[in-house]
């Protein structure tokens, strides 16, 4: 048995119902953003390990498992998060491939050592660090979702000390932050090669941005097909609806 | 009464009939690409200058006439489409508005002086110069695609140094270069402002890149919806229609 802390509840993962997830709407809930990345991620099938910083409540490494045989660490800073996170790999009885650490993502490398992992998967926080008095009351989701703990410098460079030369760097940020996220990953030898933007809806413009980089790899981006989120009367579009219910 | 010369003839620039241009298979036939980025970019509507590098036969100086009534300078390298871009601008009769130059794009900082255009606009050479046996034989065409006079990085230099601080830089490229140019405007003082992908079809990779920067603008990328070419019975989009028959 699972014990449930405050006011955390139980919701399935996928719509496909063979997965569950412990979720605060206090401290953390998971977000489209996360689920999209698990989605566009290349994985390794079946051997290798995998690392996913900033994993909240373990919402990535939870969807990895359904794609992929490889060890996953989660790396979540915020004790609350961490401590929903473990209690999520026991509800799902994924021990025996999942692991949780409580850490800070900038320490891992000194952890685990340089170019252990052939895959990094990340969400970082999307926002520049507030100041006081506009920084949500809600410390958890602050820390979340702000970039107090780690800036994206501070996020590129563990995700680029922790990948092995020829493994693979997945973030999902804002569109906005594109040209910092491109930039970063040339800077620490993350060659950008897949990128796709997702729109809420035709004719907006694009609100989440999907990008995956080689350590070491050779320049040549592919960008593709565009993802749209809902159709113009507002339900999901078939392909986000494939990607919610588990393929 | 405009004289051609070899195998030039005389086209529609755009469907409406307005306005004509020179073309000559073999030396210079404008793309889609040139007209996409003569309908992405900003323009300076009632005063104030524009140049437009590698113009060719002057085919986006020729658009963005219909747009503005700004000062516009094309520059070209190569004699024999230097020559057509000057017969273009009297075959329509706009001597008044257009000037074109037979020159180096690295020279025309020397040229005009620093920081002295509201808008710089560039089709550049897409491809990195070739080896020899793959060259073009046509060497009209290998100029005007690889980067033989020019490299990316000349270019991108090249734009910073014409416009005016808060001025504006559009280009149209390779989707597969796309962290170049990021890269190459932050390091020339543009920070990428707009972009906008083009796809040749719903489900395919994007294969038209436009790039919009503000010289010394500040940090935040706005990514414009796809632009889809065909459908998937191969007509012309009605977007792109629009952009072709002129809106």
């Amino acid at each position: 048995m699972v014990v449930l802390k405050d006011d955390e509840r139980i919701d399935d993962l996928l719509a496909d119902e063979t997965m569950q997830i412990i979720q605060s709407p206090s401290a953390f809930a998971f977000s489209l953003d996360a689920v999209l990345l698990a989605d566009f991620t290349y994985v390794p099938i079946k051997r290798g390990k995998i690392i996913d910083l900033c994993t909240g409540n373990g919402v990535i490494p939870l969807l990895l498992s359904r794609r992929s045989k490889a060890q996953i660490t989660g790396v979540e800073i915020q004790e609350r998060l961490y401590d929903m996170a473990v209690r999520n790999v026991e509800l799902n009885q994924l021990e025996g491939q999942l692991e949780m650490i409580h850490g800070d993502l900038k320490d891992m490398p000194g952890r685990y050592g340089n170019r252990k992992f052939d895959l990094v998967t990340v969400n970082p926080p999307y926002f520049p660090t507030p100041r006081k008095k506009e920084q949500n009351l809600n410390d958890y989701l602050t820390i979340a979702r702000h970039e107090i703990y780690c800036s994206l410098d501070e996020v590129v460079q563990s995700c680029s000390k922790l990948v092995r030369s020829g493994g693979k760097v997945s973030m999902v940020h804002r569109p906005g932050r594109m040209a910092d996220i491109l930039t970063l990953f040339r800077k620490n030898k993350i060659e950008p090669k897949r990128l796709r933007l997702v729109y809420p809806k035709v004719g907006k413009e694009a609100n989440i941005l999907l990008v995956e980089g080689i350590k070491d790899g050779n320049a040549d981006l592919k960008i593709l097909p565009p993802l749209y989120a809902f159709t113009n009367e507002g339900e999901y579009t078939d392909e986000l609806r494939n990607i919610l219910y588990g393929k």
